[in-house]
């Protein structure tokens, strides 16, 4: 398969391994929003959340806990973004599952988002919709 | 405790229920980047990721997981993004632990983050500095 994620868990594309386990890899990214941006990604191939079994996406979620803790305690950040974009509308690039660890230092002034108003019944309508697929009720 | 998000664990300020279970619960985000902007938290109240526990943490995730999958199967989002801002430099406004699932459509234009180059003997610094909070050796 043509990944480079894949690559690099195969060791053919060269990376600044932060962690790594049998079944989870961490890198540096390489174009980090600060220094000590980190990818966690399951070893196997999965394309995004969806298809990331639950076992390897919990396992992926406590690696990158980990990951900011150390990232807080030896790079001096004061905070710590966890992301991870599913899909080319959710901006993701690489098509193999990957949660981004981003350090940041109250310097920078990147906002990752801006919130809006519900229209009137709108946000019944939209919570009536997702509780559909979950089956719940209260 | 004067927390907000404690408030509505508790059921004294309403909110519009998405899913619920013994340790974590998710609701609608009043300002969503998109319809169905959801919010996952812990019940418990946790400052961030750093003091969560790690079984509470996953339980959230794979619940952020689930609902990602409703949003998009629902909703005819065509990605999602999961984030979690931890920290006052990293944007968290509310101090109990939590995680956004926020869908895309495709026609937003926010893009979330913009990356920069290494310079140069960096990367290699920050790479040891993490891996000596993990004690990973490669």
């Amino acid at each position: 398969m043509d990944c480079i994620f894949c690559k690099i868990v195969d060791g053919e594309i060269p990376s600044s391994k932060i962690y790594e386990d049998d079944d989870v890899l961490a890198f540096l990214d390489i174009k980090p929003v600060n220094p000590g941006h980190t990818l966690v990604i399951p070893k196997k191939h999965f394309e995004n959340i969806h298809d990331t079994p639950n076992d390897i996406f919990a396992k992926a979620m406590i690696a990158a806990k980990k990951i900011a803790g150390a990232i807080q305690e030896k790079l001096g950040a004061n905070g710590v973004n966890i992301g991870m974009n599913n899909g080319k509308a959710a901006g993701q690039i690489v098509f193999h599952a990957h949660i981004h660890i981003m350090p940041r230092y109250g310097k920078d002034s990147f906002k990752l988002w801006t919130g809006k108003e519900y229209q009137k019944g709108e946000r019944e309508t939209v919570t009536e919709k997702i509780k559909s697929a979950l089956k719940q009720n209260f």
